[in-house]
Protein backbone atom coordinates (compact mmCIF):
# COMPACT_ATOMS: atom_id res chain seq x y z
CA UNK A 1 0.00 0.00 0.00
CA UNK A 2 3.23 2.13 0.18
CA UNK A 3 2.13 4.07 3.23
CA UNK A 4 4.21 2.91 5.82
CA UNK A 5 5.66 -0.55 6.93
CA UNK A 6 4.10 -0.64 9.58
CA UNK A 7 1.20 -0.37 7.64
CA UNK A 8 2.20 -2.37 5.09
CA UNK A 9 2.77 -5.30 7.58
CA UNK A 10 -0.42 -4.83 9.34
CA UNK A 11 -1.91 -5.26 5.76
CA UNK A 12 0.18 -8.78 5.40
CA UNK A 13 -0.95 -9.66 9.11
CA UNK A 14 -4.80 -9.50 8.62
CA UNK A 15 -4.10 -11.09 5.12
CA UNK A 16 -2.84 -14.27 6.94
CA UNK A 17 -6.19 -14.91 8.63
CA UNK A 18 -8.51 -17.28 6.99
CA UNK A 19 -11.03 -16.26 4.43
CA UNK A 20 -9.12 -12.81 4.56
CA UNK A 21 -7.96 -11.62 0.82
CA UNK A 22 -5.83 -8.87 0.13
CA UNK A 23 -8.80 -6.26 -0.68
CA UNK A 24 -10.10 -7.24 2.72
CA UNK A 25 -6.90 -6.87 4.68
CA UNK A 26 -6.60 -3.62 3.07
CA UNK A 27 -9.90 -2.44 3.84
CA UNK A 28 -9.48 -3.46 7.93
CA UNK A 29 -6.13 -1.95 7.63
CA UNK A 30 -7.87 1.39 6.63
CA UNK A 31 -10.63 0.72 9.18
CA UNK A 32 -8.23 0.17 11.83
CA UNK A 33 -6.18 3.28 10.77
CA UNK A 34 -9.36 5.39 10.52
CA UNK A 35 -10.81 3.58 14.59
CA UNK A 36 -10.21 5.68 17.64
CA UNK A 37 -7.02 4.76 19.25
CA UNK A 38 -8.85 3.30 22.10
CA UNK A 39 -10.92 0.65 19.63
CA UNK A 40 -7.99 -0.53 17.84
CA UNK A 41 -5.97 -1.24 21.09
CA UNK A 42 -9.34 -3.16 22.42
CA UNK A 43 -8.70 -5.46 19.58
CA UNK A 44 -5.01 -5.96 20.09
CA UNK A 45 -5.63 -6.44 23.51
CA UNK A 46 -8.40 -8.94 23.42
CA UNK A 47 -5.94 -11.04 20.99
CA UNK A 48 -3.27 -10.87 23.45
CA UNK A 49 -5.53 -11.62 26.34
CA UNK A 50 -6.76 -14.86 24.68
CA UNK A 51 -3.55 -15.96 23.81
CA UNK A 52 -1.71 -15.76 27.37
CA UNK A 53 -5.44 -17.19 29.12
CA UNK A 54 -7.02 -19.82 27.17
CA UNK A 55 -5.56 -23.09 27.06
CA UNK A 56 -6.77 -26.93 26.60
CA UNK A 57 -8.63 -28.68 29.11
CA UNK A 58 -5.81 -31.00 30.78
CA UNK A 59 -8.92 -34.14 30.36
CA UNK A 60 -10.91 -33.33 27.13
CA UNK A 61 -8.94 -30.61 25.06
CA UNK A 62 -11.66 -28.36 24.81
CA UNK A 63 -10.55 -24.89 25.09
CA UNK A 64 -10.73 -23.01 28.45
CA UNK A 65 -9.34 -20.74 31.18
CA UNK A 66 -8.57 -23.11 33.50
CA UNK A 67 -7.00 -26.59 34.13
CA UNK A 68 -10.74 -28.40 33.25
CA UNK A 69 -12.88 -27.12 30.76
CA UNK A 70 -16.53 -25.88 32.49
CA UNK A 71 -17.98 -29.02 30.87
CA UNK A 72 -15.70 -31.54 32.29
CA UNK A 73 -16.37 -29.64 35.80
CA UNK A 74 -19.67 -29.94 35.25
CA UNK A 75 -21.18 -32.43 38.11
CA UNK A 76 -24.70 -32.17 36.33
CA UNK A 77 -22.78 -34.52 33.09
CA UNK A 78 -23.50 -37.81 32.49
CA UNK A 79 -19.50 -39.19 32.79
CA UNK A 80 -20.87 -42.41 31.58
CA UNK A 81 -20.99 -41.12 27.49
CA UNK A 82 -18.04 -39.10 25.87
CA UNK A 83 -18.79 -37.79 22.31
CA UNK A 84 -15.85 -37.33 19.93
CA UNK A 85 -15.30 -34.32 18.12
CA UNK A 86 -12.71 -32.84 15.81
CA UNK A 87 -12.55 -29.64 16.89
CA UNK A 88 -13.75 -27.45 19.98
CA UNK A 89 -16.24 -25.42 17.48
CA UNK A 90 -17.83 -28.98 16.75
CA UNK A 91 -18.71 -29.38 20.47
CA UNK A 92 -20.00 -26.23 20.44
CA UNK A 93 -22.04 -26.86 17.65
CA UNK A 94 -23.59 -29.93 19.39
CA UNK A 95 -23.58 -27.97 22.69
CA UNK A 96 -25.89 -25.45 21.23
CA UNK A 97 -28.60 -28.03 20.53
CA UNK A 98 -28.52 -29.01 24.26
CA UNK A 99 -29.34 -32.73 23.17
CA UNK A 100 -26.08 -34.31 24.58
CA UNK A 101 -25.42 -34.12 28.31
CA UNK A 102 -22.52 -36.89 27.80
CA UNK A 103 -18.63 -35.27 28.27
CA UNK A 104 -16.62 -34.75 25.05
CA UNK A 105 -13.17 -35.54 23.85
CA UNK A 106 -11.70 -33.12 21.59
CA UNK A 107 -9.60 -34.60 18.84
CA UNK A 108 -7.35 -31.68 17.75
CA UNK A 109 -7.80 -32.62 14.33
CA UNK A 110 -8.43 -35.13 11.69
CA UNK A 111 -6.86 -37.68 9.94
CA UNK A 112 -5.55 -36.36 7.21
CA UNK A 113 -1.96 -37.49 5.56
CA UNK A 114 -1.96 -35.01 2.89
CA UNK A 115 -2.54 -32.24 5.01
CA UNK A 116 0.25 -33.48 7.25
CA UNK A 117 -1.23 -33.97 10.15
CA UNK A 118 -0.60 -37.60 11.14
CA UNK A 119 -2.00 -39.56 14.03
CA UNK A 120 0.66 -39.13 16.50
CA UNK A 121 -1.27 -35.36 17.03
CA UNK A 122 -4.23 -36.34 17.65
CA UNK A 123 -5.63 -36.75 21.14
CA UNK A 124 -6.49 -40.29 21.09
CA UNK A 125 -4.12 -41.65 23.16
CA UNK A 126 -5.48 -39.72 25.84
CA UNK A 127 -9.10 -40.66 24.90
CA UNK A 128 -7.84 -44.11 25.36
CA UNK A 129 -6.51 -43.57 28.36
CA UNK A 130 -10.13 -42.77 29.65
CA UNK A 131 -11.60 -45.02 28.36
CA UNK A 132 -9.45 -47.47 30.27
CA UNK A 133 -10.66 -45.93 33.37
CA UNK A 134 -13.63 -48.06 33.07
CA UNK A 135 -16.76 -45.12 33.80
CA UNK A 136 -16.89 -44.46 30.18
CA UNK A 137 -19.73 -46.68 28.15
CA UNK A 138 -20.55 -45.77 25.34
CA UNK A 139 -18.39 -43.66 22.76
CA UNK A 140 -20.14 -41.46 19.91
CA UNK A 141 -17.90 -40.33 17.37
CA UNK A 142 -18.97 -37.27 15.97
CA UNK A 143 -15.82 -36.41 13.52
CA UNK A 144 -17.48 -34.69 10.43
CA UNK A 145 -18.92 -36.77 7.39
CA UNK A 146 -16.08 -36.66 5.06
CA UNK A 147 -13.68 -38.51 3.77
CA UNK A 148 -11.01 -37.45 6.58
CA UNK A 149 -13.47 -37.50 9.31
CA UNK A 150 -14.93 -41.56 8.01
CA UNK A 151 -11.02 -42.10 8.19
CA UNK A 152 -10.39 -40.59 11.23
CA UNK A 153 -13.99 -42.50 12.75
CA UNK A 154 -12.79 -45.90 11.48
CA UNK A 155 -9.21 -45.51 12.78
CA UNK A 156 -11.05 -44.63 16.24
CA UNK A 157 -13.59 -47.50 16.49
CA UNK A 158 -10.75 -50.11 15.79
CA UNK A 159 -8.52 -48.58 18.98
CA UNK A 160 -11.57 -48.30 20.51
CA UNK A 161 -12.44 -51.82 19.99
CA UNK A 162 -10.07 -53.50 21.74
CA UNK A 163 -11.11 -51.92 25.09
CA UNK A 164 -14.83 -53.18 25.60
CA UNK A 165 -16.78 -50.07 25.21
CA UNK A 166 -19.58 -49.49 23.46
CA UNK A 167 -18.65 -47.38 19.98
CA UNK A 168 -21.17 -45.20 18.21
CA UNK A 169 -21.38 -42.82 15.14
CA UNK A 170 -23.55 -39.87 14.49
CA UNK A 171 -26.91 -40.79 11.91
CA UNK A 172 -25.92 -39.82 8.92
CA UNK A 173 -28.93 -39.13 6.33
CA UNK A 174 -31.73 -36.45 5.14
CA UNK A 175 -31.10 -33.02 6.29
CA UNK A 176 -34.00 -31.70 8.42
CA UNK A 177 -36.11 -29.41 6.11
CA UNK A 178 -34.51 -29.96 2.99
CA UNK A 179 -36.35 -31.46 0.06
CA UNK A 180 -35.29 -34.66 -1.89
CA UNK A 181 -35.54 -32.61 -4.71
CA UNK A 182 -32.07 -30.74 -3.87
CA UNK A 183 -30.23 -33.69 -2.00
CA UNK A 184 -26.98 -35.35 -3.68
CA UNK A 185 -26.63 -38.75 -4.10
CA UNK A 186 -24.54 -39.74 -0.83
CA UNK A 187 -26.86 -37.65 1.39
CA UNK A 188 -29.70 -40.24 -0.30
CA UNK A 189 -27.47 -43.25 -0.23
CA UNK A 190 -26.89 -42.50 3.34
CA UNK A 191 -30.88 -41.81 3.63
CA UNK A 192 -31.42 -45.34 2.59
CA UNK A 193 -28.89 -47.00 4.04
CA UNK A 194 -29.88 -45.69 7.21
CA UNK A 195 -33.74 -46.13 6.99
CA UNK A 196 -35.71 -46.82 9.58
CA UNK A 197 -39.15 -48.69 10.26
CA UNK A 198 -42.17 -46.72 11.35
CA UNK B 1 -19.37 -19.13 22.49
CA UNK B 2 -19.42 -20.20 26.22
CA UNK B 3 -15.69 -20.85 26.75
CA UNK B 4 -14.35 -17.86 28.73
CA UNK B 5 -14.72 -13.69 28.88
CA UNK B 6 -11.35 -13.47 26.83
CA UNK B 7 -12.63 -15.17 24.20
CA UNK B 8 -16.40 -13.87 23.89
CA UNK B 9 -14.14 -10.24 23.98
CA UNK B 10 -12.15 -11.31 20.83
CA UNK B 11 -15.00 -12.27 19.36
CA UNK B 12 -17.10 -9.27 20.03
CA UNK B 13 -14.33 -6.83 18.97
CA UNK B 14 -13.53 -8.82 15.62
CA UNK B 15 -17.14 -8.41 14.96
CA UNK B 16 -17.02 -4.89 15.26
CA UNK B 17 -14.53 -4.78 11.98
CA UNK B 18 -16.58 -3.91 8.62
CA UNK B 19 -17.52 -6.76 6.88
CA UNK B 20 -17.33 -9.32 9.79
CA UNK B 21 -20.37 -10.56 11.00
CA UNK B 22 -20.57 -12.98 14.28
CA UNK B 23 -20.10 -16.37 12.24
CA UNK B 24 -16.87 -15.01 10.76
CA UNK B 25 -15.41 -13.33 13.90
CA UNK B 26 -16.06 -16.60 15.42
CA UNK B 27 -14.26 -18.35 12.34
CA UNK B 28 -11.40 -15.94 13.47
CA UNK B 29 -11.46 -16.20 16.45
CA UNK B 30 -11.05 -19.70 16.51
CA UNK B 31 -8.09 -19.40 14.18
CA UNK B 32 -6.53 -17.17 16.38
CA UNK B 33 -6.93 -19.81 19.55
CA UNK B 34 -5.14 -22.08 17.59
CA UNK B 35 -2.74 -20.02 15.74
CA UNK B 36 0.69 -20.12 16.99
CA UNK B 37 1.56 -17.36 19.92
CA UNK B 38 3.86 -15.92 17.76
CA UNK B 39 1.59 -15.22 14.96
CA UNK B 40 -1.28 -14.25 17.04
CA UNK B 41 1.34 -11.85 18.56
CA UNK B 42 2.19 -10.43 15.26
CA UNK B 43 -1.16 -9.45 14.76
CA UNK B 44 -1.79 -8.05 17.61
CA UNK B 45 1.65 -5.90 17.75
CA UNK B 46 0.96 -4.57 14.26
CA UNK B 47 -2.16 -3.08 14.84
CA UNK B 48 -0.72 -1.62 18.14
CA UNK B 49 2.25 -0.02 15.80
CA UNK B 50 0.19 1.39 13.07
CA UNK B 51 -1.95 3.36 16.12
CA UNK B 52 1.69 4.53 17.24
CA UNK B 53 3.25 5.33 14.41
CA UNK B 54 0.59 6.81 12.05
CA UNK B 55 -0.19 10.08 11.46
CA UNK B 56 -1.91 12.17 8.97
CA UNK B 57 0.83 14.44 6.90
CA UNK B 58 0.69 17.91 7.90
CA UNK B 59 0.20 18.93 4.48
CA UNK B 60 -2.01 17.07 2.92
CA UNK B 61 -3.29 14.91 5.84
CA UNK B 62 -2.48 11.77 3.66
CA UNK B 63 -1.10 8.60 5.88
CA UNK B 64 2.57 8.68 6.83
CA UNK B 65 4.76 8.01 9.94
CA UNK B 66 7.01 11.07 9.42
CA UNK B 67 5.97 14.52 9.66
CA UNK B 68 5.03 14.80 5.60
CA UNK B 69 4.16 12.07 3.39
CA UNK B 70 6.74 10.74 0.66
CA UNK B 71 4.22 12.13 -1.86
CA UNK B 72 4.23 15.96 -0.60
CA UNK B 73 8.74 15.12 0.27
CA UNK B 74 8.68 14.17 -3.06
CA UNK B 75 10.73 16.79 -5.07
CA UNK B 76 9.58 15.52 -8.58
CA UNK B 77 5.83 15.84 -8.03
CA UNK B 78 4.46 18.95 -10.02
CA UNK B 79 3.36 21.37 -7.37
CA UNK B 80 0.97 23.48 -9.25
CA UNK B 81 -1.45 20.44 -9.36
CA UNK B 82 -3.52 19.10 -6.12
CA UNK B 83 -5.95 16.25 -6.88
CA UNK B 84 -8.46 16.19 -3.79
CA UNK B 85 -9.96 13.02 -2.60
CA UNK B 86 -12.34 12.00 0.10
CA UNK B 87 -9.94 9.87 1.99
CA UNK B 88 -6.45 8.12 1.53
CA UNK B 89 -8.05 5.17 0.42
CA UNK B 90 -8.59 6.90 -3.23
CA UNK B 91 -5.39 8.69 -3.27
CA UNK B 92 -3.72 5.36 -3.55
CA UNK B 93 -6.12 4.17 -5.78
CA UNK B 94 -5.21 7.15 -8.22
CA UNK B 95 -1.44 6.44 -7.29
CA UNK B 96 -1.76 2.56 -8.44
CA UNK B 97 -2.48 4.06 -11.81
CA UNK B 98 0.78 6.29 -11.92
CA UNK B 99 -1.66 9.20 -14.19
CA UNK B 100 -1.28 11.29 -11.75
CA UNK B 101 2.04 12.98 -10.74
CA UNK B 102 0.63 16.13 -8.78
CA UNK B 103 0.09 15.92 -5.09
CA UNK B 104 -3.03 15.70 -2.98
CA UNK B 105 -5.13 16.77 -0.56
CA UNK B 106 -7.56 14.46 1.84
CA UNK B 107 -10.12 15.79 2.54
CA UNK B 108 -10.88 12.95 5.22
CA UNK B 109 -14.66 12.06 4.82
CA UNK B 110 -17.57 13.90 2.35
CA UNK B 111 -20.08 16.12 3.37
CA UNK B 112 -22.78 13.58 4.66
CA UNK B 113 -25.06 15.43 7.09
CA UNK B 114 -27.47 12.30 7.23
CA UNK B 115 -24.31 10.36 8.98
CA UNK B 116 -23.27 13.47 10.98
CA UNK B 117 -20.36 14.45 8.96
CA UNK B 118 -20.35 17.98 9.00
CA UNK B 119 -18.53 20.11 6.89
CA UNK B 120 -16.20 21.85 9.49
CA UNK B 121 -14.45 18.38 10.49
CA UNK B 122 -13.16 18.11 6.67
CA UNK B 123 -9.98 19.49 5.84
CA UNK B 124 -11.21 22.09 3.61
CA UNK B 125 -10.36 25.49 5.72
CA UNK B 126 -6.36 23.66 5.16
CA UNK B 127 -6.76 23.35 1.20
CA UNK B 128 -8.01 27.03 0.96
CA UNK B 129 -4.69 28.16 2.96
CA UNK B 130 -2.51 26.14 0.30
CA UNK B 131 -4.50 27.34 -2.43
CA UNK B 132 -3.68 30.97 -1.15
CA UNK B 133 -0.05 30.69 -1.35
CA UNK B 134 -0.59 30.92 -4.94
CA UNK B 135 1.70 27.86 -6.22
CA UNK B 136 -1.32 25.77 -7.35
CA UNK B 137 -2.87 26.56 -10.55
CA UNK B 138 -5.10 23.70 -10.83
CA UNK B 139 -7.44 21.46 -8.35
CA UNK B 140 -8.44 18.36 -9.55
CA UNK B 141 -11.89 17.61 -7.47
CA UNK B 142 -11.80 13.51 -7.06
CA UNK B 143 -14.41 12.86 -4.68
CA UNK B 144 -17.23 9.62 -5.39
CA UNK B 145 -19.28 9.76 -8.16
CA UNK B 146 -22.10 9.42 -5.31
CA UNK B 147 -24.67 12.29 -4.14
CA UNK B 148 -22.53 13.06 -0.86
CA UNK B 149 -19.32 13.07 -3.65
CA UNK B 150 -21.18 14.96 -5.76
CA UNK B 151 -22.44 17.79 -3.00
CA UNK B 152 -18.60 17.71 -1.61
CA UNK B 153 -17.38 18.75 -5.39
CA UNK B 154 -19.72 21.46 -5.54
CA UNK B 155 -18.95 23.04 -2.04
CA UNK B 156 -15.40 22.84 -2.94
CA UNK B 157 -16.01 24.35 -6.01
CA UNK B 158 -17.85 27.49 -4.75
CA UNK B 159 -15.56 27.91 -1.88
CA UNK B 160 -12.27 27.46 -4.59
CA UNK B 161 -13.78 29.95 -6.42
CA UNK B 162 -12.90 33.23 -4.81
CA UNK B 163 -9.13 32.42 -4.81
CA UNK B 164 -8.98 32.56 -8.49
CA UNK B 165 -8.20 28.58 -9.09
CA UNK B 166 -8.64 26.85 -11.74
CA UNK B 167 -10.80 23.72 -10.58
CA UNK B 168 -11.66 21.01 -12.47
CA UNK B 169 -13.39 17.08 -12.11
CA UNK B 170 -12.57 13.80 -12.96
CA UNK B 171 -14.45 12.71 -16.24
CA UNK B 172 -17.43 10.52 -15.91
CA UNK B 173 -19.23 8.32 -18.44
CA UNK B 174 -18.58 4.51 -18.89
CA UNK B 175 -16.34 2.76 -17.57
CA UNK B 176 -13.56 1.13 -19.50
CA UNK B 177 -14.28 -2.37 -20.96
CA UNK B 178 -17.82 -2.27 -19.82
CA UNK B 179 -20.72 -2.84 -22.16
CA UNK B 180 -23.21 -0.66 -22.92
CA UNK B 181 -26.26 -3.13 -22.03
CA UNK B 182 -25.22 -3.63 -18.70
CA UNK B 183 -24.82 0.30 -18.38
CA UNK B 184 -26.94 1.93 -16.26
CA UNK B 185 -29.09 5.05 -16.52
CA UNK B 186 -26.70 7.25 -14.63
CA UNK B 187 -23.78 6.13 -16.59
CA UNK B 188 -25.47 6.83 -19.92
CA UNK B 189 -26.54 10.19 -19.32
CA UNK B 190 -23.26 10.71 -17.75
CA UNK B 191 -21.55 9.77 -21.13
CA UNK B 192 -23.92 11.26 -23.36
CA UNK B 193 -23.50 14.44 -21.26
CA UNK B 194 -19.81 14.35 -21.66
CA UNK B 195 -19.58 13.07 -25.36
CA UNK B 196 -16.20 14.56 -27.42
CA UNK B 197 -15.49 15.12 -30.65
CA UNK B 198 -13.22 12.32 -32.63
Amino acid sequence: MSISTSVDRLAEELARLPGIGPKTAERLTFHLLQASADDAMRLAQAIVDVKKLVRQCSRCFHLTEGEICAICADARRDTSVVCVVEQSRDLLALERTGAFRGLYHVLLGRIAPLQGMDIDRLTISALVQRVRQGIIKEVVIATNPTMEGEATALHLASVLSEHGVKVTRLARGLASGMSLEFANRAMLEDALAGRKEV
